[in-house]
């Protein structure tokens, strides 16, 4: 067995309020994919398009929508929303060390700080003059928190993350590693041969249950902040420029990009490497799909793409070529029918 | 009030050569936008859009253009470059701490480094066998100088900056945090089955006032170096492989990247997300629009495009289908004309 | 003279496998560029492109290909592939300071972790709990290497690498820094108005002699592992999501990514900034061309791109505007064709 902690049917669903069928003592200890599940193993199913594994799945247990219940000859849970149930419930399987309550011999910590008794300051953390780690808060190995900056209770910061300056998470924000949060933004004006820097005098405010992927960069406000509203969550290797908004819930996928001053909507999904232009609006609802580039405001809820699909590359080159001459052909088309419609 | 600096219009007109109008003794000892500066703050106005904002703004000091300055009612400054001159005066009203002169008891620095007396090396630095970091220079916390690289004078590495390998920094070269500069080039050879790596024996050279964003990467070259010009400006995650020659003063937004042996001129606009392909030349004076790609060389100045316009997704998709078959639209297209010149 | 060491023609030669053409004695000292090498330097002609630079080159030794060999008046080393053995002799001249055995002063070494006598562990290191540190592998400064995680024998972390959890590297891997592998996966389901995380319970697994590129991100799996087979090299700012697997030998260019569990096949080549999106296959010996966008699963090996080409703004403002039409134009015209048809 594998000295994880061991659940029954009874007890998830008396603890997550789901409906239980099958023997109430079946025992997990772990989680696996439909597939792969043992009889050990809690799993779930959501997607019709995996319904056919389910009659053969080993899983000891099935979390399930209510109508594959039937399908389902072992111990099974019922969920509205089987992929929700199973998150909930595979978070009991994760073990995440304490973090040792106080500072690491080998940190550096401003006499200025303040640092709650039970935050965790890890090796090698660098924590400067006025910055705030509150209650429970965790900052793993290699993390600098710059002057005046606050970690908000039982934050995460999971090793080396960078906070420069005027940055204030909330609480129970996640940070992966290598995200920067609060460096300059990019403003320059240029002086007849030559750039003159903008001084960055804003800052970063991050709300409550936000998470930040690795690499991820976010740039503190010219003037007023850049601000992520609460339970926005970012993949790894994104960049938000200064002055940006993003509003509570919305979710972007990994190498996505958002220029200075956009203002993004609530519950917008962003897909891998979109990118969103500066100075525009983007209302709440709306999703971009990946690689994408929106260049101006988007005012109704809705799907919204843009590029060209791939071809073997022989084909796509003829294609491409044609590309260049679109206008052209429009305008010869338009002239056919006219001259048809003059016979 | 804010306990920052203060300064009347009349110091401010003298110190930057421009034309008080107004009360001579007003003071301000902030900046803010247009909309939102109080009766202390100076702001400005550079783009005509705004111009209706200008009666109603309540700011102290306006910097404006000669054609705006009768529709100002309180104390104005008069700049040929409004924008220029704020980035200038803003820069009175940004507060960084000075740094310690000196050596961080927690640093790590070779025997064998050179490091000016008048230089800061933070909290957790390395600085390996070599290494000169000369007058006025800064490190802020775990920045990382490998062997023999040289950080010139005033320069500032805000925190985690990594320098591989024979770089050698300019003066006044700002870098922000992650960023890494001197990694190997990707070059590899193909060996029947498998890749053989090429020793990447060049470095980097950073030009004076170069600005290097958070998290971007910088290769050093194949045998010779990569080369930064002077007063290159580079913002987040920025991708500069082994080779590339970036000509004085152009900037390139987030994400952009260029590919190995490429040569960038001077003055250049690269768009966030676009890419230049590698072994290719871009004139002085080019700019490039938001995630383009560059495939072959650019000889004259001027702006350039590639990409589709974004779309709600279903429109888009049935169009998307049809640049598949562009080509045979074409020669379709072709066919029609001839057969109707043909009548 | 340089101080670097020193090779005859005859020695390359024996030692390469090469067949030596000119003066057995011919002495090289370092490499250079066909147009800049030296007397005293090795160069290399695989490119026919540059073949009328063969005749005018000072250096002292050329590798060439049996075709080449006759326009070679010096010294020349005769390759099947000449690339190939440049790189093999280049590396030759490549000096890396040999790390020191043992664990430096200021690096923080859990009790747990496993470190061999001949490994090396740098400035500011991490290693954390039940972490292994096989034979020859040096740690550069500032890595983090989390809880359980191996890094196997001969494996070089240049500098500021952080292995997060459950990740194994294999045999002389090679990590630059900035490098983020067995981060979090980006999981997370809706539950009505806010997002639950998923919790990511699987590892990463990297194959012997792969190299990972500067601030390149490689999340661990949710369930399963995240795999690199052996020799899979990525360049710079590449994201790799959770439950990728990405076949042997499969090389890709700076900021390419690939979305959650796609599998890549063997031999690939993935240009730069391509996207690859989740849960589908790309076959083995499939070329994916830069900034391309792969929506579906490849079964065919070959070539293949998406995009549009580069055009001058004006122009290319004009054509992307009737993309947006082309459904309606392929309607046209094929109604301008019955409608001829019916003549």
């Amino acid at each position: 067995m594998s000295g994880n902690p061991q659940y029954t049917l009874a007890e998830l669903a008396e603890r997550f309020g789901l409906e239980a069928h099958g023997d109430a003592g079946t025992i997990v200890d772990g989680v696996g994919t439909l597939a792969s599940a043992t009889s050990t193993q809690l799993t779930f199913l959501s997607n019709s398009k995996y319904a056919s594994q389910l009659a053969d799945s080993q899983a000891g247990i099935v979390i399930v929508g209510a109508a594959d219940v039937a399908s389902r000859k072992g111990a099974a849970l019922v969920a509205a929303d089987p992929y929700v149930a199973y998150a909930k419930i595979a978070a009991l399987f994760e073990h995440v060390a304490a973090a040792p309550r106080g500072i690491h011999a080998s940190a550096v910590v401003a006499a200025s700080a303040r640092i709650s008794p039970t935050a965790s300051i890890g090796p090698c953390c660098v924590v400067e003059d006025g910055a705030v780690i509150e209650d429970g808060a965790v900052l793993g190995p290699h993390c600098t928190i710059g002057p005046g900056c606050v970690v908000g209770a039982h934050s995460r910061l999971v090793a080396r993350v960078t906070l420069v300056i005027r940055v204030t998470l909330g609480q129970r924000v996640l940070v992966h590693p290598g995200a920067v949060i609060g460096s300059d933004g990019f403003g320059l004006a240029f002086d007849r041969d030559h750039w003159v820097k903008l001084p960055q005098l804003g800052g970063v405010r991050i709300g409550d249950d936000c998470e930040i992927g690795a690499n991820t960069t976010i740039d503190r406000g010219a003037l007023d902040d850049t601000v992520l509203e609460e339970d926005v969550r970012l993949d790894n290797q994104i960049q938000i420029a200064h002055n940006v908004h993003i509003g509570a819930h919305t979710a972007m996928a990994g190498c996505s990009a958002v220029a200075g001053s956009a203002k993004i909507g609530r519950y917008c999904l962003i897909g891998g490497n979109a990118g969103i232009l500066g100075h525009l609006e983007v209302a709440d609802r709306v999703t971009i799909t990946a690689k994408s580039l929106v260049t101006s405001s988007i005012r109704e809820p809705g799907e919204y793409s843009s590029g060209t699909p791939l071809q073997e590359n022989r084909q796509w080159r003829r294609n491409a070529a044609r590309m260049k001459h679109l206008d052209e052909y429009a305008r010869r088309l338009a002239a056919l029918e006219k001259d048809r419609g003059n016979d």
